[in-house]
């Protein structure tokens, strides 16, 4: 083996042979081919196009290896303090193009048509470009190649998504970071409509290989599960003392490395996956029972762990499996992090300055918990010693205000799982209660609110949030309003004992490269020329959108812009028509003058699409009311001109109310869609399978998006953002990063509406106490859901009528219908009447959303919560 | 996609960026290092021996798969018949020593010191040193690298590893062969003894990725169980018309390619081995339910099929996911054959003169029936027709005589499972039965015997071998004695009605390239100088051989012969005393005068592990009797020489008598090795979890090996033609390919002994009804067994010597045990007072083992079973 004390010669040798990585079009080809040719074992006559993407996307890959060796060899070398961000979902979508957006590569080739070039001069090359043509060549289109990516959704919206955002951002930023997450065999479920129902199906995502990993077989991690604790030769017996958990099952995680690109760096981060294996170690008492066969299918058994993902977006109680991935995650991650700050030398004390490690929501809390448990039982530290490095280490992001959202776990089933760490966990709560009674020797009330484990109800369960809130030494919200409000409301008592220090705010964003370079081609190279800006470095530096603002009245430009909102319109008009196996649903004729309404994201009541299709319905009796009063159809257009309502998103398996909603979605469009006497003035789509692959489709193409969650209960939301960036206007509520986003682009470029937050609370209760009357706008929608042509099955959308009628309407569609529609008549009026006032509130969004981009955020997180510095090239 | 319209510009691209083989150490070294920094993202920095096997396999197999790629281009231009060998197990053992040793380079290169050469004059050259000597600049040693590799265990004993023989051989003999068989992902169990007893563990030979396979994505075939059969639209609806099967369960088999490289040839053939995979199809009725999570599992559960090799020597009874698996298996690769042939445009009456399918015992006979279902049911053809293709493409290897190992498959269990194909067997069966009574008229008892289906017993059962025989159109035996005693025997009515000639005998061969030159490098060696043939020609016409005939008597030659031995010896001790946790059992100082007697195979009471380790309590209670009769141990090492007695074998898991067997050996080794009285005269060694690479250590390092089954039970064994090629004698009885080798080396140069199968009949019947009186010596030795020192347990061996004296000892251990005696002081008294005769008797041995090469074999079945030529490059 190799080790440091390697050869000369070898190393000369190794030196020598060191690969290099391609810089011009033959290069890539000859690497392409090599992969087709060997890898593949393929051959010029049988390489179709899914063989084109790997043996590309291999290719492309080396490239980034060998960037990211150098990148890893760096940061051994400088050992900076680095960053680890735990994610249970990482939402990253394709990779293939994104790598040829940010790959770096310097072309110090010589064109042969040429003299030899004087000198290496290097000069940066738009990799994407050399690609296209290189592929082009060899008889490949690079669209047609792309379109073989299936999309990695190891995740279920916008936490998956903003995990994704943050490593492409952490590593253009050159903030030496790592993400840890799992490699879910099954990404998020793949969304079938039948009869207007969603049906789930598996995401077999990785049936086809995936060329991006790097199967890490050398890094294999033994984790434990069940089992007992001992605490035998020592003195003093105590919890607190270093003790032995004799674990009654183990399986292995083996890491599956994910090279990250920066975009116009050759750093390459990196994304560890942890994937669960059979350990082969031999467990005498399993085989001891003498049943071969199955013991083999018990041990199989190790590799559901990390089989499926999780399809909640909010917390679902109770299931051990999820408990058990939490764990299995968390440890494998903790005992990497640990290894390679043993490499180092250094003295505990110094890991937090070492190690920085966020929480993304309260998924990884445990992770708190088990460098607690390696450093007093396997590194033998004093307890509070060792309590300290835990708290300075973390920093715990929280991503709802929803009570019912916080995880918790019965004390019984995670006792079971996790008996050494339930101690733990008892013993930081106690001393966590000591310190507050000491602070506030009097409120015996507030020791049982803020305790950790909560003991009212059935049975005992462990606080999760405020577990990592006791763990973390900074506590961020994801958007000014909401970081504000968990201050007032679900962490009150936090604040009042630690202090308002404690408590932060990072507003989240988003990656300019996929959300604007890779999604909007047209849109980000017209931005390019205005900027004068051709090798597109804005996209580092969003702010600088600014310089658009001068443009926003410029009719020429605006002729520019609306061209490429057609065109995005028109690619959207052909992906609907394929999902909808051919037929064209959209008037292609009158595209520009059609309003693409667009609300796309998980489907929930608290997201509220049913105020969304309760518009629509409204709409079209009102357009059919008119029509029986004898308007002509042109009366009909001038007063709801054109619009296509298009919706997309996916319910949870078990949330009944989201799934009606679907179904009530497609119902409508039906109705509304086969109804030729409004002929095309009004269309309801509804996009199966919303993922990141259609969302980079859907969002360039939408004139107006609809964030109109109950206000106070979306934390940040970001595909807003998304949407503003590709010039897409805004209807929504004063809720979550609307807040932000109107500060920034100017509360006339966004169409706000509906209840404040700060009133939510009033208006249940008075739900509660006081039934009131419906508006009469609504009432009149109600009644057609319930009793119109909707459904054969008369009662199949009372639930969705009653949960406003009859249960408290706890989202408050009746409080902001009426505000809602009239808004929306304010936007076709503007949209339809004054399209230069609307085309220049599109730039006007587009000039001003540079702060969202994810690059703020990362240098937000590096400064406030990480302590850490980029490490330049 | 490019396809045969490939524009000009893209066809020469292609060319010109062709990948070439390496054919040197530095090529060699670039790719090796290529390897380490992409693939495995490693670097010289933390390339262990791990890593450095992984990226040398890549390097290598890159080059076979060029060699692989051009083969199949040249077998589809040339379209020449092809041979398909089905085998469920393929015991492969490591593959990069043989790839090494087999693959052809040419070095057309040029050495830097030297002059330009003139012109390209290739020269072959020996693969193997040069990899040795460029992984010795890398600063690594070629052994340790080999040594990380595990063994592809995806067999049980000799057919397994006979199918591996025969995939080598048929590259080598250019014979356009594919193997196919199952990606089982546990291969056979990996055998622990823990206090003596076998336990067995799940062998995760995947769990280190591997490097030798082509995953093919793009071969998906689909799978369907379960169900029912449908017939519509057809006039006349019967059995015998098409038929659709609506299958209930689907999944998908996918694509795995080993290539397979020939000696001394650039033809490198496929052994496509099949893995299950859930399927990506939408089945709505299994998702109707709603139950995502559940769904899920049920579908993860498809690859279960694959899952688990059936360690069983001979057939167990009743597993439907057995049966499952034959049937994926045989279905996957008669699809893929069948879509191969449709290529060529052939009409189906062509498909015999394309394609022979050879059946490897029972396990693949579905594959006749898969067969059948496809001509009728989808490609419509008439029945009859049909069935004449069917009879004509198949060929069927019987490897046993033992009724009870003949397999049987419950109607009830089938019917459900396969419903079509038991519709078919039953067609099958009756247009067979109809013939046989149109040609015996008057024998109603030959009917019910010679019928597929087996009526009596409690429930129907399909009799597979007879099924073989029926569908195909020939027959064959794996050596002479148990060729013609299948024809006396189990298939007499079979001889009586098709007649003597679709029955022939091909007798089992070995690789010399694995059995010799890759176990025994130094005695290839010493036989290449011997032979004046420095390439090693003679590997590929091992009769050859004969020439080292005329130095039997040379003494010389005695000493060089000798010394490999001892070489050998001691490189089995350094196993044993790895093994053995360090401690060195063998007196290495004496190891030239100590005899070492193997028996290595699957322990089987017909196979009589028990009569070798009675044999050894024989010897040690005659050496303690002489002891207490005041014997010096001088005295005693004169009547028993110093013996080293070494077993190796796993038991089926389910076999209680094979694992007491175990236990036995194991108690008596405890006991002997023990003995200080008798010092190191003698040692019984049990090597654990024997398997392929142990085997290429223990096999030339023997003196004695021991083939000694009841006669007429083994059907041919292949490890005594291993022992024999390496020089070993052996101990037989006359029995299977014993038979042979007698004939071949001369019977002076064996040990043969015991009953001859002729009169097993008669022993057994005389067993059941005349309990005769047991041997004195053997009684004396069971006596000790019963009430001796082995178990703490006095009643622990009560079933092994039950077996002998209660149960009508049908392995006729009692009826053989003097003879057995007798030929062990036989062969001591030449090992140990004629060392020149027992040299002389080896080295004729290994002169005349050259018919035992399975180069022969495959060319017999070529020319009288499959009529296939080779194609030559």
């Amino acid at each position: 083996a190799i080790d440091s004390t390697i050869p000369l010669k070898s190393r000369s040798l190794w030196n020598k042979h060191q690969v290099k990585k391609f810089n011009n079009a033959e290069a890539f080809q000859s690497r392409f081919i090599d992969h087709v040719e060997t890898t593949l074992a393929r051959s010029l006559y049988n390489c179709d196009n899914l063989a084109a993407y790997e043996a590309a996307s291999m290719s492309v890959r080396d490239n980034l290896i060998i960037d990211w060796n150098k990148t890893q060899q760096k940061f051994t070398t400088r050992d900076p303090k680095r960053v680890y961000y735990l994610s249970l979902e990482f939402l990253m979508g394709r990779a293939l193009d994104n790598a040829l957006i940010n790959m770096k590569i310097d072309d110090n080739s010589v064109s042969t048509d040429d003299k030899k070039s004087t000198g290496p001069k290097e000069k940066s090359i738009n990799s994407r470009e050399v690609i296209s043509g290189a592929l082009d060549e060899l008889g490949f289109k690079l669209e047609d190649v792309l379109e073989q990516e299936p999309d990695a959704g190891l995740g279920n919206g916008g936490l998956g998504r903003l995990a994704a955002c943050f490593v492409d951002s952490m590593a253009t930023e050159n903030i030496p970071a790592w993400g840890y997450g799992l490699r879910y065999q099954y990404g998020i479920f793949a969304q079938k409509i039948i009869d207007g129902y969603q049906v789930e199906t598996p995401d077999y995502w990785l049936n086809f290989g995936n060329a991006w990993e790097i199967e890490r077989n050398e890094v294999q991690i033994p984790i434990t599960f069940y089992g007992y604790v001992e605490r035998n030769g020592t003195d003093k017996k105590s919890t607190l003392t270093p003790s032995q958990w004799i674990g009654g099952e183990r399986v292995i995680a083996v890491a599956y490395d994910f090279p990250v690109p920066g975009y116009k760096t050759t750093n390459v981060n990196n994304l560890r996956l942890w994937q669960a294996r059979p350990t082969t170690e031999f467990d005498f008492a399993k085989f001891n029972s003498g049943d071969y066969q199955n013991s083999v299918e018990q041990q199989q058994r190790a590799e559901s762990i990390t089989a499926v993902l999780y399809p909640n977006d909010n917390f679902e109680q109770g299931k051990e499996l999820r408990l058990k991935q939490q764990y299995f995650w968390c440890s494998a991650s903790l005992h990497d992090i640990v290894r390679r700050f043993k490499k180092s030398k250094r003295p505990w004390s110094e890991f937090p300055d070492e190690v920085a490690i966020q929480l993304n929501d309260t998924h990884p809390t445990l992770a708190i918990v088990e460098l607690q448990r390696i450093l007093v039982d396997l590194e033998k530290l004093d307890w509070h010693k060792a309590w300290e490095i835990v708290v300075a280490t973390f920093a715990y992001t929280n991503h709802t205000v929803m009570q019912e959202a916080l995880e918790k776990w019965p004390v019984g089933l995670f006792g079971h799982l996790l008996p050494r760490h339930l101690e733990i966990i008892y013993d930081i709560n106690w001393f966590f209660l000591q310190d507050v009674a000491k602070k506030f020797p009097k409120d015996v009330d507030l020791l049982s609110r803020i305790s950790i484990i909560e003991e009212n109800g059935p049975e005992r369960q462990i606080r999760m949030a405020f577990l990592a809130i006791v763990g973390s030494h900074k506590v961020n919200g994801v958007a000014e309003l909401h970081s504000e409000l968990i201050k007032k409301t679900i962490f009150q008592d936090f604040v009042k004992f630690f202090g308002a220090s404690k408590f932060t705010n990072v507003t989240n964003g988003i990656t300019p490269r996929r959300w604007l370079r890779q999604a909007n081609p047209k849109l980000a190279e017209l931005i390019a020329q205005t900027l004068k800006d051709p090798n597109y470095d804005y996209l580092l530096d969003m702010p600088k959108l600014t310089l658009l603002n001068k443009f926003a009245d410029d009719k020429k430009f605006h002729a520019k812009w609306n061209e490429v909102k057609i065109h995005n319109k028109l690619r959207l008009a052909d992906l609907i028509k394929k999902l909808n196996d051919g037929v064209d649903i959209i008037d292609r004729k009158n595209i520009a003058t059609t309003l693409f309404d667009v609300q796309v994201k998980r489907i929930h009541e608290y997201k509220r699409q049913q105020l969304n299709i309760f518009g629509v319905i409204y709409r079209y009796l009102a357009m059919k009311t008119m029509l029986q009063n004898g308007s002509t159809i042109e009366e009909v257009a001038k007063a709801f001109p054109r619009k296509v309502s298009i919706f997309g998103g996916k319910s949870a398996p078990g949330y009944y109310m989201a799934k009606l909603i679907i179904k009530l979605i497609n119902a409508v469009g039906d109705v509304i869609n086969n109804d030729v006497a409004i002929g095309d003035l009004l269309k309801v789509v509804f996009i199966a399978d919303y993922n990141v692959s259609k969302a980079e489709i859907i969002i360039p193409a939408s004139d107006l998006s609809e964030h109109i969650s109950t206000a106070g209960t979306e934390a940040s939301g970001t595909s807003n953002m998304k949407f503003a960036m590709n010039g897409g206007l805004i209807i929504g509520t004063v809720d979550g990063a609307n807040v932000e986003i109107t500060r920034e682009i100017g509360e006339d470029n966004i169409f706000l509406f509906g209840n404040l937050s700060e009133n939510v609370e009033d208006l249940r209760y008075n739900h509660q106490y006081n039934p009131q009357e419906l508006p009469e706008n609504l009432d009149k929608v109600l009644e057609y859901v319930e009793n119109g042509d909707f459904s054969d099955n008369p009662s199949e959308f009372k639930p969705i009528v009653d949960a406003v009628k009859q249960h408290g309407d706890y989202y408050l569609v009746s409080d902001d219908f009426d505000s809602y529609v009239a808004t929306q008549e304010l936007v076709d009026q503007v949209f339809h009447n004054d399209k230069d006032e609307w085309i220049k509130k599109s730039i006007l969004s587009v000039a001003n959303i540079g702060f969202f981009s994810s690059d703020r955020c990362i240098q937000e997180y590096a400064e406030t919560i990480w302590n850490v510095e980029p490490v330049e090239q």
